[in-house]
């Protein structure tokens, strides 16, 4: 099987068979996809939230401009980014690395003095910002596995973050949603997008090479 | 061949055995995986630089804090997302997307209106941020795509933007670097953090299940 033909088969699913459940092996695999992606200084400065509360979803449904896949899917993830770099957060993932590989926990504390004088000195819109763009990564590769998976998904953004953080308590715990992935199996009789081509910008116009 | 064993493989290469190309055939496949990627309404809003000419990896090297790999690497990509949304951009895309699916011109109006409405009353800022989001998903299908195929590349972001833009004339084309991605084959022998474990966030602290 190769990745691509994973890719061209993904699409943004409108409609989900709200029957059918994924099971959780590849759930957990989607999920460790999004764990091991790779982050900026490995910061990793964000988390997933795993939605199954039929409940919660339908909750959802309603910062979303309605859209009902979001209750129909049968998982749904969260991304979301820390609302600032700390010295302490930074502090906690290094403690955690040079154990993870037995070195002497002061290894990378010039490393970390450099990234706390980057980052603890500048607005917080733009750490966020920044948090945010990294788990867009974590976020795309959760896509690709669940593509190779052929588990369906819908990439979501247009949603009113601030209601979805308050309903997740997400403020609490220093973080602000920026993604959601609903996952599931589509409803191939009535997904009116599943027939329609996809089409991007002429290959050509994309790329251009310079050698 | 598992995708998530392709994600375990990988590692941000920090040094790139300079002998080894990387083939077409291949380089192909990693493009178009960012080429196929999705993004916020379909708009595609950045553009993928492919570099192979060795004077320009190296000049570009400056621009990163000295990175060798930059100039050792096979091919370098570099992100670029448009500086803003306009009504032109949004009309050409949505010109081509109803072409390619032989709809009616018009078909998208009201969606477009709907997009011209948001987009054109918000700040610049905005606009690029949103659309370099974008460019972070087709980033992270490369690297997967380029993992799947057991071909090695460097995530980075932290270099001097405005230089690399200057260099590659982006301004011009109403584009602002994001990214970059060397891509090519580690120096197995030489590369300090090969043998480095990956180490992330406990895996119970990364996630939040809701039942």
């Amino acid at each position: 099987m190769e990745l691509l033909d994973a890719f061209r088969w993904r699409y943004a699913t409108k409609k989900y068979d709200s029957r059918k459940k994924i099971d959780q092996t590849l759930v957990d695999k989607i999920l460790e996809a999004a764990w091991i992606a790779p982050t900026s200084s490995g910061l990793q400065p964000f988390e997933v939230f795993v939605i199954t509360n039929q409940e919660l979803k339908e909750k959802i449904v309603s910062e979303t401009n309605a859209q009902e896949l979001v209750a129909q899917c049968s998982h749904l993830l969260v991304f979301a980014a820390w609302d600032n770099y700390t010295a302490e957060r930074i502090d906690k993932i290094y403690a955690h690395i040079t154990a993870g590989r037995e070195q002497a926990s002061d290894r990378y504390n010039a490393y970390t003095d450099r990234l706390k004088n980057k980052y603890l000195n500048r607005p917080t819109e733009l750490n966020f910002e920044h948090a945010a763009r990294q788990s867009y990564i974590a976020f795309s590769f959760a896509m690709a596995e669940a593509a190779s998976l052929r588990v369906d998904c819908t990439p979501m953004e247009g949603f009113l973050n601030e209601e979805l953080d308050k309903l997740l308590q997400l403020p609490e715990k220093g973080l602000k949603s920026v993604t959601m992935l609903p996952l599931g199996y589509r409803d191939e009789k009535n997904d009116w997008l599943l027939h329609l081509k996809k089409v991007r910008h002429p290959f050509e116009d994309f790329i251009t090479i310079i050698e």
